[in-house]
């Protein structure tokens, strides 16, 4: 310690110096004198033991990990927390009952059953979630994807009936949509593919699998959003509209619905649309006001609660469902219903898409709580919230409901008007509950242009992230390329077979990025010990005879061959030519000597040519010793096919080499022998030691590639370098005087 | 220059020294004052013109590369190599002529098609190859893809047809399969499957997509080699066995084949068996001989037709075929077929298999040609590889051939038995051609047992490639898994998909590398300027109050996460936790105050406890000074929310970091802020200048990002950490003084 302490802490006072004086070290001086590897006295199997011990205390902690209620609900500040509990709670309330309702239509239910999704699973979080602000329940793009599965799963053309009790005649040859019985299936798909959402996203949550989520990166997120928003658009304008088309699943079912919509917009019902733009035109302008004035309004204005009662009692009092054919919720049964299994024998084309749902939820919410944690300094813990969600969606789902996750727009809704705790949530759930048990009916003459307009409104927000683009552009192109991907495959190829696209793409893209890394040719920055690239920086300059190459990536399978391309393009050295030309060479001179029976021998020599000196390593037959002409020539020759200004060192610059496989050793191996087959030696900088255990366990060092060819920093490397060419010069001189004596 | 020279040019003859005295730097002062940026005088659409300019020599270069015979066969040396080529050019023609009957078996087309595809392209490679030694013809592993591709497209199944001339009652019901038709049919789709290959190879070439072999990393290819050995092994089962049933295709087909034959193996054929035994052993044995006497065999022992030669007499003289029904090869027409345009209508369900042989044949063609390349110093163009192969295949398939590449054993012989140019290919294709146009129907006789047994002893090289898994098991983990997950899809799910499975798993590693890196928390080893892993090397000391973390990947969205985490865990600050803490002590105290009007202002109060000078930097309410006692309960309170051995600055080791995206930047960024909020400074050490201009372009740095937290090297920002840090003590106690005073 006393040694580093002179070297590291200069005077506070005077500037801070960085002051190094120390051998030149190289691998081999490193492993042998300069470091000594710890002894760890753990096994494996006491690291394993001590790992899987049990204790009462740690069995508390996972208890309290699991039911995270029983930690918080104990210390509940009720004179403190209490009342803006209360007040958020009613709020969100307000806001969960027109979004169940007009999500059920999303998820191609009836609109009962986004009341009860909107209250089971809401109450079960307050016991399983760790997060304190966001508001479970029903959300438009899970909802989205659920109607996707119910509409494949249970198309329209299922369920036509021919109208056996028809009095017309021509109408007992036309079929009839039987409604309910769709319906029905409908819901039976909705709710098994919840109960296996639940399934998956519990089990990952054991699992401590909550990592999924990373592979969606933001950029893919908001494209995949985006998508989703236009999906929900498309799917909506029939209901805006009062036309009656059929609904799409599957690939190109964006442009199949539109097709279908502009078809039949002949049929338009104007007073439908008329109701519907006018919801629109006062959600945009109440979501613009809680906007602005969010400092003055004690709570927001619930917009949407207002148009549903509002439009509710406009239907009501003009009739709009009978006197003007406008399309509204109809019956919505009081009640809740008795649990029932779910219809398993669905199950097994359903395994894709619920991996999509359980995952796009998954992130949705824990990317949600994180922002509210953040914001008010509590921690939340991914897996036990992948828990948490997983036994919402099982649980609830033996009640009928669909999957759920958090919103985001009554989410904020929720912490803005002050909710403290999950016990907000529960009253919101609450609001729910008293609604669907006492006056569900009143509900009936809602018209389905009001729904429609509530949930388009509420995606204006995803339409923003269109801005994403010239931000990316700006920032980077391979973002941009995966914001792109996810949105376009997600129109086109519908939100599951999308998503899978987009997470494919975003991962290859790390391939793409480690094939086409950053190289350059290194210079000194004088008197630093940094190097910089020569081509990029006028300060950097580079060593007679030494080439620096420095590449940005590590060496691998998929990237070994273009790294050795890349070194030889950079540095100019290229063995494999300089090699056939030397044989080439040889056997011309084999050829010209005749049988050329005589070994040849090695025989050094200095030249001088244009100021910068040459040296030549020509393999001589011994009987051409004397005749000093041919010589001459020979050496001509040589220079021919030696490129000019020769390198005679390469420093393989390896501070960002992450990790090198087989391949990738090979071919740093066959370098390292090519070069030194035409003089020029290669070392290795900069190698970190996992990289460097890695060569080891992969057998890197043999007889002719030593650890003494490895260097802890580019600057040992190029000292050494140019020491060992001083060396070597000085040792040719000699050769050479020898040889002009003869 | 000079600057420099003093610094890195020590006495040669003294020990080398590695000398460094200069200011610490941070990134500002490196922008600002230590480096300048060159002008780059060439736009983008300059050097993009200047690519593009066309000039006669850059189309002659062109050319010539295009048809590289007319670089080599100028200036080919007749009295020197022709009689070497004459010489290996007849001894590959002998191997060429059983290997294309017995592949032709392989890919489930009549033996004379193997003939034609042993002789059409091996003779086109000689004017657009540039390899010298590969021999170009049938090889194993493509003939079995080509085989699975048309025994699917036309299954035995759709060739059975009613057997209307039988006399007997129940044979009526019977049917017959229609072998005449069905082959035509294969060899229509072994005919398009090639065109494509050859379209696709051929597109690929000019292109400049040589590079996707390189996604077949060798433990790769090698597990499917073995696997598509496995394959071929079984499919010839029931030619050594006499057995008849039907071939299979698609996944699991080895299960189905082995299956098939061992519930029909009480029909084994005992002669049959018994002659393809004998061969087997014959061969093998004339295998080892070959190995053992190489340096003393002027040519290779043709064991091989002489297999060919010795059963086909055998078979003729004992009329094996009829009088132990013996299956022979049966009818060999004579002659050449006349062009014919391939069957197109086949194309699109080919496609996905095209692929596949396309660059498996390719994969294999470059890496053997590469090896006999570096062996005899010339070299060999990638993409001119890929253009040859595919003119090869595409023009041949007119000619009715399946598709090609190069075989090991094959170009072995030709290698070995002298072959110097590409000449020694084209005569092997004439001797081919020389028994499909006079002697053809010599072979007729020969016993399929016997093709069978060359096709499998061809094959004992790849089983031995299950020699690998020891070995991959002691260098690497990874590569071992990619080699098994390769075999065991190959072989169960068939190869088209295998290699798919195989290509996308090796692609998964390399993110699974991206997102388990090492990570660790180094330490100065004394006097050196070398920083290493703390837990693993003695000489390693930590810095008091300063945390270096390095781990050893980049940082983007599939990562970032856990590098985080890892930070967190390894340095034991988590400011998250901290803040909560202060947060709720914050509360607490406010509660204590009752309704704590009064603002809070900072104080600042040095500690000594267990001489360890911990620092608490406590919120205090105003009217709280005068009291003491209070002051000091909070000061406990303070202290078991923070951690003890207090870590003052935390330094990110980048030097490993090749890109960063912005998920990445925004999660450091976070970190950097959180760690502020808790009074921990973070800084970046290391980072590569490509880097440094991603985190430029990711808007990385603002007001309280800068690059004055960037240092170019670990000790840099060890030395500024350090002196920030003294800088800050001396003022705290200047406060704390004052503290004490009131």
């Amino acid at each position: 310690m006393e040694q580093e302490e002179a070297v590291a802490q200069p005077d506070v006072e005077s500037q801070l110096t960085y002051r190094i004086e120390r051998p030149v070290y190289d691998e081999d001086f490193i492993r042998t004198k300069l470091l000594h590897q710890k002894e760890h006295s753990t096994t494996l199997r006491q690291r394993l033991a001590q790992k899987l011990r049990c204790s009462p205390g740690k069995a508390k902690a996972a208890a309290l990990r699991f039911l995270p209620i029983l930690t918080w609900l104990p210390a509940y500040p009720v004179r403190e927390y209490l009342f803006s509990d209360v007040v958020s709670g009613l709020s969100t309330g307000v806001v969960q009952l027109p979004q169940g309702l007009a999500y059920a239509m999303l998820a191609a239910v009836p609109p009962v059953y986004g009341l009860y999704s909107s209250f089971y699973p809401v109450m079960l979080y307050t016991f399983f979630g760790t997060s304190r602000h966001i508001s479970i329940g029903t959300f438009a793009v899970i909802s989205l994807m659920i109607g996707g599965v119910a509409v494949r799963e249970a198309p329209d053309s299922m369920f036509y009936v021919a109208s056996a009790n028809g009095t017309n005649a021509s109408a007992a040859a036309a079929a009839v949509l039987d409604v309910a019985a769709r319906d029905a299936r409908r819901v039976q798909v909705a709710v098994v593919l919840t109960t296996l959402v639940g399934i998956i996203q519990f089990v990952l949550g054991i699992l401590r699998f909550g990592f999924v989520a990373i592979y969606l990166t933001e950029p893919l997120v908001r494209g995949f959003t985006t998508a989703a928003a236009v999906h929900v658009v498309v799917s909506q304008l029939k209901y805006l509209l009062g036309v009656k088309t059929q609904r799409f699943s599957g690939p190109l079912s964006v442009i199949y619905s539109v097709k279908a919509v502009l078809s039949d917009i002949t049929s338009t019902n104007v007073s439908t649309l008329i109701l519907g733009l006018i919801c629109i035109v006062f959600l945009y302008a109440v979501k613009d006001m809680n906007e602005r004035f969010k400092k003055k309004l004690p709570i927001p204005i619930p917009g949407e609660i207002i148009v549903v009662i509002v439009s509710t009692g406009i239907s009501f009092g003009m009739s709009l469902s009978s006197g003007y054919r406008v399309d509204v919720v109809g019956t919505i049964p009081t009640g809740l219903l008795p649990p029932a299994l779910p219809e398993f024998s669905l199950l097994p084309s359903l395994i894709t898409d619920s991996f999509a749902v359980a995952i796009v939820g998954f992130s949705m919410g824990i990317s949600l709580s994180k922002i509210f944690a953040l914001k008010h300094g509590y921690s939340v813990d991914g897996n036990q919230e992948l828990i948490a969600l997983g036994l919402c969606n099982f649980v609830s789902s033996f009640f009928q409901t669909f999957a759920i996750t958090c919103s985001m727009s009554r989410s904020l809704v929720q912490e803005s008007t002050g909710g403290k705790t999950q016990i907000a949530g529960l009253l919101s759930s609450l609001v729910v509950l008293l609604v669907v048990v006492a006056i569900g009916f009143v509900f009936e003459p809602l018209p389905q242009t009001a729904l429609a307009s509530i949930i388009m409104v509420n995606l204006v927000g995803m339409f923003k992230q269109f801005r994403d683009i010239p931000a990316l552009w700006r920032t980077s192109k391979i973002e941009l390329a995966i914001w792109l991907v996810a949105f376009v495959a997600s129109v086109l190829l519908g939100l599951d077979y999308g998503l899978l696209v987009a997470v494919t793409f975003a991962l290859l893209t790390v391939i793409y990025r480690t094939q086409s890394p950053k190289s350059a040719v290194m210079g000194h920055v004088p008197g630093t010990a940094l190097y910089c690239d020569v081509d990029e920086f006028e300060e950097a300059a580079e060593y007679e005879g030494i080439k620096i190459f420095h590449s940005n990536s590590s060496i691998y399978f998929a990237n070994s061959d273009l790294y050795v391309k890349a070194l030889m393009e950079k540095t100019g050295v290229d063995p494999e030519r300089l090699q056939a030309a030397r044989k080439a060479q040889k056997k011309r001179r084999d050829k010209a000597n005749g049988a050329g029976q005589n070994p040849p021998h090695k025989m050094c020599v200095k030249f001088n040519k244009e100021g910068v000196t040459h040296e030549v390593l020509a393999d001589v037959a011994a009987e051409d010793e004397q005749r000093n002409g041919r010589l001459e020539e020979r050496l001509e020759e040589a220079l021919v096919s030696e490129p000019p200004g020769a390198v005679h060192s390469v420093v393989l610059d390896w501070t960002s080499v992450c990790f090198v496989d087989s391949v990738g050793a090979k071919a740093v191996k066959q370098v390292i022998r090519e070069h030194a087959a035409v003089d020029v030696q290669v070392v290795i900088a900069g190698c970190n030691r996992s990289v460097l255990s890695e060569l080891d366990t992969l057998q890197f060092f043999t007889k002719d590639v030593t650890p003494a060819m490895l260097f802890p920093t580019v600057h040992d490397a190029v000292l050494s370098c140019q020491h060992s060419r001083r060396a070597a010069q000085a040792s040719t001189s000699e050769a050479a005087s020898c040889t002009d004596d003869t």
